[in-house]
């Protein structure tokens, strides 16, 4: 019997959070490795706010997603077919593989990881493209240092609970803004945040008054809208904030921008923008320095493995715009061989 | 007879474009110096963009101007009385002397110019704070340097119009930004502009495409609003927008931010505001570098002088929001003695 690959693919653009009638899902034979390539069986899936933004052709830092194209989505398997020396069948591997269950990748696209070290979704989390985003946002992008004052929003999400704990490793005051009391208990008592502000209770500017009455050196932002613009009106001189992500804005139609950016001038602080892939040359290092914090029990890595197959990926993607998860938001795509 | 001193003072807190009303005419003895003090004639004041925020009561980096207090003004006068061992009657001074014919200050707020090296109004434009402004904004901040593409908004106007030209004196391609054909030609023609891009009769966001085929690398702001957004629209990788102004927005109810924000993390770019004060224990030099140019001729200083006297301050203050200025905007308020 023929093996199956059943598969995610954009059937349109959409207009607000995505629709059912914005996927398609379809189904082909398995592909065989050409020479030189493996075939992975995906096992776990990463789901990322950026992800809208691929569905979106607005200009971007890479191409949209095609309307038929199987959705790019980055993901942990297993090598089950290799023609590539440096492969074997049974190595575990990440790479952008898509939203299917089976990918033909080459050497170049494959990450290898040892499963030994930490659970499958943590490669996708606090050990993959999240951990180091939250790395290099904070330490390269943000400057963050002893006695800073950082605040984190989206703070109990994928990157912002590693760019908190981060913080508190380097001995900042790290404050949460997060949706929800449970969010915020999760921020300080498992987290190690030094406070918590519930966006959806309480009044932003006013919390980070009280959080931050020296004002915000870090602000890591994770959401936009009127929570960045909260804390622009809350610097402190020489601020620095970081642009990693404006999950409040991706499915409006038009981005609302901060109301408060001349505060930038009045406190002499920097607004900038940064992508994990610009820093690959130190990914290594980064990623050794984020296991030893995770082996000495420094940092915790949080997932929210949804067990729906692939099929499940259109529902589970909206977990994200909803603010349901807790951690970096995983789809199990299969148990492994 | 005894000499009157007549004033400008802040009668309200405009809303939109300040009104007549928001300004009350008075007139009080001219003031002795008290002991380490000076008594200035105030011959030419500078009439800035900027003053509108102080007129605000928003959080900015100095307290507004009281209401029924004199209004903040820089101004370039003469001494015509002193109690202060460093300055003597018929020195120069340029300071914040307020909006009014006569000043006392003490040592600190007076700096001594030569007007044997410039006309006086210069000393408040392209040798002044305008010129520091232009200066460390580009260079500082945006680090602009040989072979990149600045774009200045306000390009005609008093920082604008020495920020191109410091841009060319560096090597750069410099795109002007400004309201009206006039204006264009004044920066291509006269200030040695690359392009000039009239925003009342080009669409920007094509125009800028077309003139930085290859993205902007130094975007210097002056105005905010579309024209800012146009910028991050185009922006080249790692480009650095410098926060000098927002004027379309400082009569606006509500600042608009800029919804293209999020290009600063496409192009991996940042923006950045900052105040010319911060830079004040390089001014020596930074005077010295323009005043080097200027007598090469490679700068060239253009003010625009209302001869109105201290009555026609707050009508000659709107000519900046009307965009009817071209240079330094200034007030001609005395002959000097």
């Amino acid at each position: 019997m023929e093996m199956t690959n059943q598969q995610v693919r954009l059937a349109a653009r959409p207009n607000g959070l995505p629709k059912e009638s914005d996927w398609e899902l379809t189904s082909e034979p398995v592909p065989d490795p050409g020479d030189g390539q493996v075939t992975v069986e995906i096992l776990m899936l990463s789901l990322d706010p950026a992800m809208r933004g691929w569905m979106t052709d607005a200009p971007s830092y890479m191409p949209p997603v095609a309307i038929g194209d199987v959705m790019r989505a980055v993901a942990v398997g297993q090598v089950v077919a290799s023609r590539q020396p440096d492969y074997s069948e049974g190595d575990h591997v990440v790479g952008a593989f898509g939203a299917q269950e089976y990918a033909v990748a080459d050497g170049p696209g494959l990450t290898k990881v040892d499963p030994s070290l930490a659970p499958l979704p943590t490669f996708l989390g606090a050990l993959g493209m999240t951990g180091l985003t939250a790395y290099f946002g904070l330490l390269e992008i943000g400057q963050a240092k002893e006695g800073d004052t950082v605040v984190v929003s989206g703070a109990a999400g994928a990157v912002g609970s590693v760019a908190g704990q981060i913080a508190k490793i380097k001995g900042c005051r790290a404050i949460a803004i997060a949706g929800g009391a449970e969010k915020c208990r999760f921020a300080v008592e498992e987290l190690g945040f030094d406070a918590a502000i519930d966006y959806k209770a309480d009044a932003v500017p006013r919390a980070l008054r009280r959080e931050a009455p020296d004002g915000i050196d870090v602000y890591f932002d994770n959401v936009g809208g009127d929570i960045l613009d909260a804390a622009l009106a809350n610097l402190a001189m020489r601020a620095r904030v970081v642009l990693c992500g404006a999950i409040s804005q991706y499915n409006e139609d038009r981005t609302r921008g901060p109301s408060n950016y001349m505060m930038l001038l009045v406190r002499r602080a920097r607004m900038e923008g940064f992508l994990v892939f610009d820093f690959a040359s130190k990914y290594q290092d980064a990623i050794a320095e984020l296991a030893g914090w995770l082996s000495a029990g420094k940092l915790t890595a949080r997932e929210d493995v949804v067990d729906g197959g692939i099929s499940a990926f259109p529902t589970t993607f909206l977990r994200l715009f909803r603010g349901e998860n807790v951690g970096k938001l995983v789809l199990k795509v299969s148990d492994a061989a």
